[in-house]
């Protein structure tokens, strides 16, 4: 069996994308390579998305200096939301229910893995709180995106913040990323005080 | 809810690929801009496969002048492998029991589809004919796949060559694209006159 080396490249890169199993992997592969337009929109796309790069300010991805949240004078910024992966802020903006700005930490701690807080990007979370009224903890209702509102709400009370937390609407154990729009907005409605 | 522009174009990039829906297409483009080094090998196998191009003896994919089939000396000249689209020459080549050359027709006869004759690439097969022992007509077992192989049946006995046809170990109306090697190996054994 002699396929086209350059096929097998690209068959190899797309199979190494998360949720592409190899027989995907081959039919994107022919597909791109029988489809010239949608290849060379694929490439533009890609080498225009090289320059994306986190916002120095909040973690979202950035286009300009800031990302397109903190560049926003609209967004209201007395209140910030926590929450841990881009996908996460972005399941929130479609909930259409919120306003502020966000904390992106790259993550949640999870010791077993070797993720403590300076693994994720949090400290500067701290340096942004002139002004702020309300910290939401949107982490994960998981066990370790509970720990880390554990660990974010104590680390907040000491600059005199109370946090809040998104009300249990979410299915417990669950991921914010595939929870429907409906949910999200009745979980941001009821958060509540969290210590 | 405002996105990076950059990031929306990539999505819908990948949003328009055969089998990713709009979930997986968010899902894939936030991975790679957040995966520099998966988004870099994509992007060179992309640039590097547009370099593939139609063979010109068989219709295969080729990188050099050639496709590494019709390149190859090993390979059994006296035999061509008649077939709608690459990814059923790729799934005869995965069957392991066939040591020919092909024929990649690019489609199937569909007259309700404007698809005849004259859009496949189908008169370069008469002009190969010569030291030609068999030609195994390798068309779907669909209405068209049948219709096709009964067109080049009726053409190629004009050049006093009788096909054979793959056995109906294949699921009548299947695909050959989805058809398991082993089925396609016992449909290669069997192979029958067909006229």
């Amino acid at each position: 069996m002699r396929y086209p080396e350059r096929l097998l490249k690209l068959v190899r890169a797309l199979a190494g994308l998360p949720g592409v199993g190899p027989k995907s992997a081959q039919k994107l592969g022919l597909y791109l390579v029988q489809n010239p337009d949608a290849s060379a929109e694929l490439l533009s796309s890609l080498q225009a998305a090289q320059a994306l790069h986190p916002c120095p300010v909040c973690g979202n991805l950035a286009e300009d200096e800031l990302c397109p949240i903190c560049a926003d004078p609209e967004r209201d910024r007395t209140v910030i939301c926590v929450v841990e992966t881009i996908s996460d802020l972005m399941a929130i903006e479609r909930s259409g229910e919120y306003s502020g700005l966000y904390h992106v930490l790259g993550g949640a701690l999870n010791p077993l893995e070797g993720i403590g807080p300076e693994q994720l990007y949090l400290e500067k979370l701290f340096a942004r709180l002139e002004g702020v009224n309300e910290v939401i903890l949107a982490t994960g209702m998981t066990v370790e995106g509970e720990a880390t509102a554990g660990y974010l709400a104590e680390r907040l009370s000491q600059h005199n913040i109370r946090p809040t937390r998104l009300a249990y609407g979410l299915p417990v154990g669950g991921s914010l990323e595939y929870a429907d729009e409906v949910t999200l907005a009745r979980a941001l409605e009821n958060r509540r005080g969290y210590l």
